[in-house]
């Protein structure tokens, strides 16, 4: 496996305004004060993500779950939301197909669609469960606490659908994944005799990829997920170092906020040059942004924007904006060294010399001359650019790269000086939907709620 | 029809740090000098997107030619990249589907499924032509300039296999959108007889959905494409005016611009709580971004940065950093006053609290708390936001919203001192990629390349 970052463009050397040499070894103090903090952290137990790809607990027990239940389905359907839809979605976009459920069972090797209900929207919701045959569908209520609001009420609707459809066989299309003592869910699963499996306690759900709310969904459309775990054994071990320029994690931490605290460069753009990779784009603005986007313990509102964008694509729509834009952004370009597959382009039109100089050359080989040179346009004008490459887009590597940034997201919370591992920002809206919604038990929000006072003026048009 | 935007939480009597009242009233001359602009551009003939909802001109070919030939294909597949892409997903998914090629013959009324390839991923690309029936396929070639290095690649490839397997019939599987007299496609279109639509001369991409561009792919899935036009005019007539308060286009554009300049909120998220509007939330990203990220005349960096999210979904994703990162933010809220469907939550579990209180209400109903609930959070916390709620999602509401976001740039443009209508910044990247491709009369460009100085230092891990 190789996974490997090129930040010579961030570097002064090479992009007028970018990081000084002597800045980025000034930064090595602020990097060993960042590992301490992890360090501690681990010590600690806080960081279960480590565990699962170090230990591999609990896979076997996953694996033969898969295997002995999973080719009884026509269609996978996962109900959950942020980070117990973005790994699975993410893992199916760059390991399967990013049109998987739209291949015929042949295509898909006979193992199931997956379809990933992340929002609550019913024209949605109705239209994946009225298109999948409930006696052939299985439910994955994921939700780490076991109460997430969206997804117990998306639990509900199917369980009432599968109750009224299959009788005392509903328990058999339904399979939790939550913490393995509390919450809701844990307790039905007891109760009702529903399989469950379980998020440790110490994984958070932005870093639950490499967990079963990723592995099941995985495993069960054919996802080699032990390769998934082994690289990212092999990425923890290159970054669980004090050293910042042989530990890629704590570049990519450390960079970022060197950027944005010394140079103003707060938008950090994710854009892989690849369709397969293209949803890895939100899996990781979750991971970057809920980690960060924090007060600090003084009261200072901190945190980077990342932002999804895709290549070429984005050519023809951001690149405009990064290009002459305000200097405030880095761009992270994701990039795969040997593609699945290739499309020699035709020579047709060989008199046509917009079309002629195509004739002849691969796709690969277009996207890849348009990468190159939009990288190299951006930095001619002092744009901060940053290039990830992998050798190929397989488990090993894929493993790898989730790991890369949940190490580089611990270090860069070291750096910005919060928490990654808490969200309590969140913790207001959910009170006002309780007010809202009438849970008997929200009584203070219920109270906050009625104290919000109405502005004395409304403005609209 | 009712498009209506509440901005009261953009404004400092509801919010903390908003807008005054004395600093609305003061943009009043600001909006002023960009209505005189546009008014200037608008009779120097310059925005065709309008004449596009006012004359309807080509409409009635555009149907008889989709009404003739829609029905013999079982797929349509765009090859576009850009604005030639963005406007034809965002209507799909808003009037039809956001599944729309996964359902079947049925469920789709026999309209046939449109595959958009916005991008050159070898990988994806394959996919499509792989699973398609050439014989039943259509493809429409999409490109402004007619010379589109992504679009033209794909087209080689698709006319290659189409006359590989089909012989003289070929052409018959080719529609070319594109200049009325410029470019390579329309060379190509009268030297080989392929049926070729217009985008006229003054409609730039990312302001050509309600062009053949966006219009004949909508028209060939059964989309009413003149109630989406009829929208769009009759949002251009509230548009279409001086006052700023009663003109929701200028209402939306100073707002953002007076957010950004004064207030240093720059980053402007999108955020539909709707799944059918969420790839509305591409579309505007290309407009907000390529339109107003410029270099002022007078060599300043301007522009915001748009940003795509989607309600409820990012509740638990971005919405911590909203809520507690840096006051560089506003939220557009998009919102949907009845939706096409709506599914009860069934009472089950009614002695644990957290599913409980659920039961008996509606996906609806959780949602649209979710909104409020969400909206008056960032209001407490000093971030701004705005509400604009459509009644419903049909033709002529989204023809109405696609107005009102072009006008609202237009008159951006203005008042960020940009042209709104051009994109010089991908320029540069277009030559090195033409140099990198050894396009033969890239002769400047290929000095240009080989002139960039490699750093004394290269930086990697």
């Amino acid at each position: 496996m190789t996974i490997r970052i090129d930040y010579t463009n961030m570097m002064s050397g090479a992009v007028s305004g970018g990081i000084s040499s002597e800045a980025w070894s000034g930064a090595r103090e602020a990097f060993a004060n960042a590992r301490q903090i992890f360090v501690k952290r681990r010590e600690g137990d806080e960081l279960g993500f480590i565990n699962l790809a170090l230990d591999g607990a609990g896979i076997g027990a996953l694996l033969g779950f898969a295997d002995g239940t999973g080719q009884a389905f026509s269609d996978i359907v996962v109900l959950g939301i942020g980070g117990s839809a973005l790994g699975p979605i993410a893992l199916r976009s760059a390991l399967r197909s990013t049109s998987w459920n739209a291949l015929d069972d042949e295509a898909r090797e006979y193992y199931p669609r997956l379809h990933v209900l992340e929002n609550i929207d019913p024209v949605t919701v109705t239209s994946v469960l009225d298109r999948v045959e409930l006696g052939r569908t299985l439910f994955l209520v994921i939700s780490k606490s076991g109460g997430t609001a969206e997804t117990m009420a998306q639990y509900l609707i199917a369980r009432g659908r599968l109750q009224a459809e299959l009788g005392e066989d509903y328990h058999r299309h339904l399979v939790f994944i939550t913490d393995p003592v509390k919450g809701a869910l844990r307790e039905i699963a007891r109760r009702d005799g529903i399989a469950a499996l379980e998020i440790p306690s110490n994984v958070g759900g932005r870093f639950s990829a490499l967990s079963p709310v990723g592995l099941l969904p995985a495993a069960l459309i054919g996802i080699d997920v032990r390769a998934l775990l082994a690289g990212a054994a092999d990425m923890f071990t290159r970054c669980d170092s004090d050293d910042l320029a042989s530990n890629p994690a704590a570049v990519f931490g450390t960079l970022q906020w060197l950027a944005d605290t010394t140079l103003g460069r707060r938008n950090h753009i994710m854009m892989p040059y690849s369709d397969p990779l293209r949803d890895f784009g939100g899996w990781f603005v979750q991971l970057w942004a809920e980690s960060l986007g924090k007060i600090q313990p003084g009261g200072t509102s901190v945190g980077p924007t990342p932002i999804p964008a895709l290549g070429v694509t984005d050519q023809h729509s951001q690149v405009q904006l990064f290009m002459e834009g305000p200097l405030d952004k880095t761009v992270t370009f994701l990039v795969v060294g040997q593609r699945k597959a290739d499309l020699e382009i035709p020579r047709l039109h060989d008199d046509i010399p917009e079309l002629a100089y195509l004739g002849g050359r691969t796709l690969a080989d277009l996207l890849d001359a348009e990468r190159r040179a939009t990288a190299a346009a951006l930095s001619q004008r002092g744009r901060l650019n940053m290039t990830i490459t992998l050798d190929s887009i397989d488990a090993h590597h894929v493993g790898g790269l989730i790991m890369l940034f949940e190490m580089a997201t611990i270090y860069a919370g070291g750096l910005y000086g919060v928490n990654p591992l808490d969200q309590p920002g969140v913790e207001l809206g959910k009170r006002f939907t309780y007010a809202l919604m009438g849970r008997p038990d929200a009584v203070d929000a219920k109270r906050e709620w009625d104290a919000i006072r109405e502005p004395e003026q409304r403005w609209s048009v």
